[in-house]
């Protein structure tokens, strides 16, 4: 018989009974605990940091997918960072929507039944409303025989109606409270903005990271999770909604309402992020010919999702272009306007995947590249996201010292996806890295000032590296950057560049042609546009024409929120758009293998 | 500390902990086990009986509510009795309606994706439909991927449509498979028929016990179980709609097919029972003014009411009139067709509450007096419903001589509500009873025959009593019916023959103008007509009019299901019907006193 062991996850107070031999990372899989391991348990991407505790009491940090179970465990899982930021410390300029989200509160006065007036409260409500020909769905149904009995109210009522549909009631005069969510669904991480339905306003806004993360960096891990798992959708579907539920009930309860007075929800994501909100398979979304199962708008009501907001509470996914270009993407258009303006815009949204748009005078072409992890720092021996201790900025100056900033002035533990760049291109700038991405290495240095020389190392784990960050320096760990890190961006960079290529050769432009390039993403507000000229990334241009437009993903789905105008021009825009299928195209091919090198 | 111990239930498997002193019936209540006690734990109905597991093996019958809890303890519940009529068992008349249930099949061939055919799922479907602006659920998109890539299906798919909107998809051709079912949830019994949509055909009935009947007989008790549990409502709710479940699987599996391909279902039933269905709280019913929440017909997806049929399956709870008078008269209404025959008609149906219609002409008012459970054999010393063993009919022959007939000709074990009536009848006939309901004794036996005076008998337990069956006569037990029995029975017929006063009196008709009286509900099939004029629960009319019309609420659940026409017939019928509210009424008072005698 197999050896058995009990292992028990703290905070969640999860007990699980597990064979000896598997990682704590797997039975964290098993006993359905959310825990970060990007890198497929590896032991590469140190994002599944757990703290094992000791029988003698005290706890050690330790990699869960290096920590084989055998003997009975404690192990705290750190819990997931949700970050919050109030309306009063966004800078988000107003958004330039007519405000019309199609939610609206009536208070009415709801007559007391007698035996002379034995209507049912269903009809005395609607006689109240003026209007018999409202739908009451069960939710409203259920809630009615207290809310028009409500001692203090005394037979006054607010109804949320949504068209001819009425969402909620409430004792009382409640019309001041009215509430939407707007989320954008990333591959990395999971951001809800709290707004008021009346002013338009962003009240507040939360983030953390998608705990889908755990089966896989990038949007083809977590559909082979689906592939290979028969409980894969349910599991992941079951994670990103959790998430944005805590999200949402760390904003309500920030600004001191309950999840059940927020209406309405937008959401924005790629196509497999859509697909795995909706729990619906998106296994051939992976496979050629590349089909979604869905890509025109989607309306739900919000208990069939188990996002726990007003239970009938219409929920509207934005509809998506292709495979991979999806809601996201859409969102960037409307927010960037990109759909009606005249001239010529190329909007990159880069993250796990780069999804491309160029637009003429509104005519629009879209195309979608694996712009891989990288740019995020997945996948990156010492990547990290851009928190305290990401490098997140390199200049090597003439005399081969390095300088790097760290977020929050703290000693180095990695590099970000900004950072990432920043290197490579100043590595390149300095011959650190010759045209063909190729690192110099200590016995073949070239003419390198020796200040650059003495970060020149290889060992077997590394291969061949260059120190950003010396231990001793810093007060921090060693920092590096191997040869394959610099593959890995280089293959991500190529590609990017050769969809850009593809883009405007299909216009018939040249890159001197586009009147603006927009960076979107929470990667394009960090990026210096510089470094992403330097590495090739970008087609040459005036650096002046390329501007960072933040999280427009995001922001377009709180357009949409707001607006009903938005939502029917988002699903004109949606079939609108062409969209290139670069994977069978002869000229994107060529265009990747000129773009490869520095 | 209060002493624990351990229940175990059978067959469900379920081990639950508690303190002791509490009873079996109890404990099963808090387990979530269901088990009957209509009694509400008096140890009177004797319907809560189990096997109590003996330490040294072998078990005994034992009541739950009796048993009180001092040791760990194994508890075996005799299951639900479930009986399923099939097609070919049924003596239904065919169902005089157009066929036109809004539930259809569409096959179609949808194309295979490739790249230069990258259209999602859902668009390549609506293309084969040729129609795309059919609306697509949750289930359906979840659904399509495999649908439309199933091997054998090569692309065929069968679309079930309701309307506009899309029901379910399935591969292959399955259009010769579109079932619904037809929910009669009556307070004491559950009756569940399996229709074939294109035929109308009703392919078999199955029908058990209503297990709410665990937390009270009639429809108060179980509103004051709402009122007093918090999960009261809770449990109600899903102890119907598991029974709906239960009987739905039964019959699907007994024809062959899957509960998924049921795509339409319509009940009827009280108010109450509605409301319990719905999980709307009914506490509004049981206090004057007597209140519903909703008395218009209601449509739910069957997933909102956890109904384990197709989940998008549309759901129709039947109109009602008012607070006691239920959808379950609506379909008594459409079943006998008085809405719109020309005459006189009386129904009446009979079950925990009387419910009665009077239609002249198709103008109609109807009223509901609290029958009580005596017609069904509750609350009566011996009563248990009519199955085998339960005396069903009584003669007393000039001689004093008494003949009982039996269900199933077995030993008699107590009388259901169809004997009782034709014992009262006889007795008060044969002088036992004087017009006054008031019971000989042996003291005081009038001029009785000696045949008769022998079964007089009083003891402390009874008090005084009429011997029906005598154990040594019969090889059954003694067989009793006591005073108490006999005012149950009076006050019952009292009020619904003073109901019947009232409503004659709201036309100005007497009972000779009524062209026929209606008698439904399963009591009204065994009723035997002559002990029913016998007792003066209806009016002296020639019995040649006195028609019984069987399930008849039932039958218009069934014609609900199979034509769209007939429930918008229901919902202008069930605004038609005037309401009389007969608590306040000082006429109903008068009728009811003088309706007390025999």
């Amino acid at each position: 018989m197999e050896e058995k062991f009990k292992i028990l996850f703290l905070p969640d107070d999860k007990e699980f009974e597990v064979t000896a031999g598997i990682s704590v990372l797997q039975a964290a899989g098993m006993a359905g605990v959310e825990l970060d391991g990007p890198c497929g348990g590896n032991g590469t991407c140190g994002k599944c940091r757990v703290r094992v505790m000791k029988e003698q009491g005290g706890a050690q940090w330790a990699l869960a997918c290096k920590t084989i179970i055998d003997r009975d465990m404690t192990v705290e899982i750190p819990q997931l960072e949700v970050s919050v930021h109030r309306k009063n410390e966004l800078t988000l300029a107003d958004l330039n929507v007519q405000i019309d989200s199609g939610i609206s509160a009536k208070v009415v006065t709801v007559s007391k039944p007698s035996l002379e007036n034995q209507h049912p409260d269903a009809k005395r409500f609607l006689i109240a409303m003026d209007n018999d020909t409202l739908e009451l769905g069960t939710e409203v149904l259920r809630a009615l025989p207290k809310t028009v009995r409500d001692k203090e109210a005394k037979g006054m009522v607010t109804a949320i109606l949504c068209g001819n549909k009425v969402l909620a009631v409430e004792a009382g005069d409640t019309s001041q409270r009215l509430y939407g969510i707007a989320v954008d669904i990333g591959t990395t991480s999971v951001v809800v903005a709290l707004m008021d339905l009346r002013s338009g306003e962003t009240v507040a806004i939360a983030s953390a990271g998608n705990p889908q993360t755990t089966f896989g960096a990038d949007v083809i891990a977590r559909i082979e999770h689906v592939m290979n798992n028969e409980d894969g959708l349910e599991v992941l579907n079951r994670r990103v909604i959790k998430t944005i539920n805590r999200l949402t009930e760390k904003l309500a309860q920030d600004i001191g309402i309950t999840p059940m007075e927020i209406y309405q929800m937008t959401m924005v994501g790629n196509t497999t992020m859509s697909h795995l909100f909706m729990k619906i398979d998106p296994t051939y979304l992976a496979v050629s010919p590349f089909i979604p199962v869905v890509s025109e708008r989607v309306w739900f009501e919000a208990r069939e999702l188990n996002i726990e907001i007003a239970p009938q509470a219409p929920v509207y996914v934005t509809p998506s272009v292709a495979g991979y270009v999806g809601g996201d993407t859409i969102g960037v258009i409307m927010s960037t306007d990109i759909y009606q303006k005249k001239g010529i815009y190329l909007a990159i949204d880069i993250g796990t995947n780069g999804e491309l748009v160029l637009s003429r005078d509104g005519e629009m072409a879209s195309c979608s590249t694996a712009a891989g992890p990288a740019f995020e720092g997945a996948q990156i021996k010492f990547g990290m996201r851009a928190a305290d201790g990401a490098i997140e900025k390199v200049t090597i100056l003439e005399n081969g010292e390095v300088e790097i900033g760290v977020i929050g002035n703290q000693p180095p533990k990695g590099i970000c996806g900004s950072g990432l760049m920043d290197v490579v291109s100043e590595m390149a700038r300095a011959g650190v890295i010759d045209s063909t991405g190729r690192l110099c290495t200590a016995e073949n240095p070239g003419d390198l000032p020796p200040a650059l020389q003495k970060r020149l190392g290889s060992n077997e784990e590394y291969g061949p590296y260059f120190i950003l960050s010396f231990a001793e320096d810093n007060m921090g760990e060693e920092v590096v950057l191997t040869q394959k890190d610099v593959r890995e961006l280089q293959l991500a960079k190529a590609a990017l560049a050769a969809g850009i290529q593809v883009l405007l050769q299909h216009f018939n432009l040249s890159a001197q042609d586009l009147d603006e390039v927009l960076l979107a993403g929470a990667f394009g507000s960090y990026i210096n546009k510089y470094s992403a000229l330097g590495i090739g990334l970008l087609p040459a241009i005036d650096a002046n024409k390329i501007n960072s437009v933040g999280n427009a993903a995001g922001t377009g789905a709180r357009m949409e929120l707001i607006s009903q105008e938005i939502r029917q021009e988002a699903e004109k825009v949606a079939r609108r758009v062409e969209h290139l299928e670069l994977s069978t195209r002869a000229d994107f091919q060529e265009y990747f293998i000129n773009c490869l090198s520095f």
